[in-house]
């Protein structure tokens, strides 16, 4: 099976972040990984958007009942109807993380992955012991494939 | 986006329905719609390598916490860590399903897929009311596309 | 700890139905043992109006995010924003369930229960093996109440 | 209904963390809340014994498949089967949550009640921002409170 890789973080972001958010999603596909999101908008669309760009496959884990709400980069809707419960599954999916700004669910996220031993990169993110910093989408890539090696 | 299919079934099943599930998941993918199941044995993996015969794709609705539970011929496990809880999520991913024999745990998705509105033919499975009956895989494809048309 | 017994049945209900309930839920109480339903309203609050007569306690497991839409005789509101998902805690959590009348949202925490190998007694709801079927209210705890012993 | 009051913490806990998780648990109930926790041992087991001492009733969400994994304080066992999943519905059940010590598990909940807008105070734990810092029990139980007057 291939590696499957996460891209999270919030739906409201800076222009900057969007950036990196997408530039990992590039590089995720680029690497021969496929992605997965909470499958919205902000940093889950820039990256699935990326990871389109890269050749790559997109997989969105979203929190309500229709498949309509994901973004349109999202190859694979998973439609869970479990609400923000539906964050576990992100972490549980992936094999590492790459967090980009993001709130509290991103925190949820980056701390269910923690708890699972899963490597997570974090850009401009929440400081927890444990995160990877990173300095941008090349570098966090860079750290979590070393970490997953 | 594709259309996405679900098959669903029991983990022990005689043979003929192990037949009819890779049938279904053959000319699932050959209708050009994902595969979704439960991603373990018996009617599960049946259904997957028969959508992986046919060029498709296979999405994985695991219920336990690694990846590695999944059948061979998944492509895409998505790792829940919620039990039998997951079949909520099977039900809301797909946009039909067709079910090949099976015990309760069938049943349950049955009910999810039925209160929810979609599709649901069955190949000598469950006699609830709402439950399209089908002859074989060719003809449950045949009723689940009429019904999604 | 005490024992826990489930009510099931859909929200729209009739009458005579919902009378079994009140008294499916009086009688829970009665013999000691608490309450546990989908905490809205129909089959679900006349089961907890019954158990609170009764002298006895009621928990509700809510699907949305909000304890106001449990019905006024919840006691211990669970409020799991899982949407229909919830149905597996119900089943989860209690020792045994009684099922009166019902639709496919009744069927599916059938299904579970009867997966997880508890007892299911049925008051017109569907009939499906393993379900031991009531004449009532009376005559479903008795037989409850001999599986459990 | 009655305010329910979530005490969370992690498993293996140094011992003067445990005292001031009972006396939570005893101010809780003697302030006429509800307890809600994660059912298990370590801080979940310390909160549900002083609840139990202050009179009060005790909810435990529990992760596995068995009402049996509860300790002994807990009145009412709620059984998940969700894994860790089973966190946001502690943080969903809470109307605040008091978080001592904790490792990512309880960060995912002090993540998720954020998410929610619900108080939480907590006790040598995570430094997070929204967190309310608090110097022992009857102080975090004022500061939550007051919150949540």
């Amino acid at each position: 099976m291939k590696r499957i890789i996460g891209v999270i973080g919030g739906k409201r972001t800076e222009k900057s972040l969007l950036k990196e958010a997408e530039e990992a999603g590039r590089l995720i596909a680029q690497n021969g990984a496929t992605l997965v999101s909470g499958g919205l908008g902000g940093v889950m669309e820039a990256a699935s958007k990326g990871a389109k760009a890269g050749g790559g496959l997109t997989v969105g884990i979203l929190p309500q009942n229709d498949a309509k709400e994901a973004n349109q980069f999202i190859d694979i809707p998973i439609v869970t109807g479990l609400g923000i419960g539906r964050n576990v599954i992100i972490a549980r999916t992936a094999d590492a993380l790459i967090a980009v700004g993001g709130e509290y669910g991103t925190l949820s996220e980056i701390a269910f992955a923690l708890q699972m031993g899963k490597p997570v990169a974090g850009i401009k993110t929440w400081d927890i012991k444990g995160v990877i910093p990173a300095e941008n989408a090349a570098d966090a890539i860079d750290k979590i494939l070393a970490a997953l090696a």
